[in-house]
């Protein structure tokens, strides 16, 4: 068990940061597809709390926190009525919906590392949870909008890689037992500054080998 | 714990009952998908069943009923039978696959909530499981059928509004403790009547504010 | 409780074996769909673990394998690794994906419906979850790679129903008490035979009743 990193409401204020940013991005897709009040709705909890619930699914968590903190759910029902009403027009909206996921990126991948390890995982299965907590709602996200997920697309700016810089930032932090408030911010701020440096300049991940110049583009 | 509302095999029926009509409309969507004889077997087990499911991973209650029951098994395959010889007329299949969907819905939000409730969740929580038991299935098999979501498209008539009036009906009848038989009945035939009313007079959820008018239809 | 089939390192090395072609065929699609390395890891992941991760998930033995053992782990970043160094040109992927999917379905349906049965499901739930994990890492990287599943599609060679019968070959030595390593490998190869003479001869289910010569296709 580690020790407490935050007091308790400090580590739930943030854990509420993170499902908010997270369920606007989720709402933001939601408009673009045009869906129905209610299909923002369910985006916006699907996006927030879909990470998480298959962390505590993984772990044996149940029923997991998406189901027993009221604050959870409710969270992302705030920012789809949010979005509902004060959402940008329609330009500005592709580039909201990634600086609020950058910020839901960090604040995850730290969190479902550090609770994935609490819960008894080796230090690689964490940080691999820790990456599917804050990349799984995104997912969840865009199969139910019926798009191929972000994550996997050659033609999208870096997105796992700062969450495993993050991820991997945290075991490291507990291997060597530096794991502090201090270290745990400083993973969840390198994964949101990568992020949007990613997104700045546009940095990508290659294809597979001898695809790069010859492929066409599939979707 | 809630004093039993059904004798066991009056509740399993109305399960078996619910199961079937929800299998009913996975399998006439895998024939309007032109899946083979497999894949409308899998199309009807996954939305007979995907919702149970997905309500007891989350509640702990594992194995799931769905692979401890074996007529919750048999009981889609018979529903996939029937419609691989008798499934009517092309035109006439989304109208059938519509009733039947109504009517699991009333039957699977009831029986969602009320399980959810007993095995601890808070009556908020128990409501949104309920709603997630009865629209899971629904979501899975457009998943599976690379659909977007009937239940998150703006231009198809309110799907999720009468489960959510079903499962308020419930968690209300549980605070007041007057959940009866009666009265679990009374909820499952309003969220049926609601959506049949809703598909018949078109009612519909409105978009994000300002969109009505302007937006072009995405898919 | 069955006696140990295998000793510990045999089963270890056939699992990793089973894990290996799966993500092969996961990688190899990734390719096909154009995403980045970041994403043929994913899908290669997703796709040598999901059913297996599904199964542990309904069983109830959390933390599941994939994130227990390194080796589950590591097994498909190596694939994925080989696959985006040397994957065969374009035209002979879909070959190579197919044959290598149907070595895993073989090792994976014995495998599944083993691990259930001995966590005490029922004969045809234990049939039913083997099928599962066989077929359930491909359902789910065709959901990823959004597209309809191959297993669902009526102009796909035979694929369920291998699996089927070798799931059903081992519940039937179950009930007979007959399942050694010798009968298990049986099992493996007859679905490997005939899932590789499904796709040489293009066996294929047929549609529901009254369509198989009208309907045009879907997707």
């Amino acid at each position: 068990m580690l020790q407490q990193l935050f007091t308790p409401s400090v580590q739930h204020t943030l854990d509420l940061i993170g499902i908010f940013v997270f369920a606007i991005s989720g709402a933001l897709l939601a408009v673009r597809k045009n869906f129905d009040v209610f299909g923002i709705a369910v985006l916006a909890e699907v996006t927030a709390l879909g990470g998480g619930l298959f962390r505590d699914l993984v772990i044996g968590a149940v029923p997991p926190a998406a189901f027993t903190d009221l604050g959870y759910f409710l969270t992302p029902l705030l920012a789809a009525l949010l979005v509902v009403f004060l959402h940008p027009e329609v330009e500005r909206i592709q580039n909201a919906v990634n600086v609020f996921d950058a910020a839901g990126l960090g604040l995850f991948c730290v969190a479902g590392t550090t609770k994935a390890y609490e819960y008894g995982l080796g230090l690689t299965a964490s940080a691999t949870l820790g990456l599917a907590t804050a990349v799984g709602g995104g997912v969840l996200r865009d199969v139910l909008a019926n798009e191929v997920p972000s994550l996997l697309r050659w033609d999208r700016d870096l997105y796992a890689v700062p969450a495993m810089a993050g991820a991997g930032m945290v075991v490291l932090c507990i291997r060597h037992e530096v794991l502090t408030t201090f270290t745990s911010a400083l993973a969840a701020v390198t994964v949101f500054v990568l992020r949007l440096l990613a997104m700045r300049y546009h940095w990508r991940a290659p294809r597979a080998w001898n695809r790069r110049s010859t492929a066409t583009e599939v979707q």
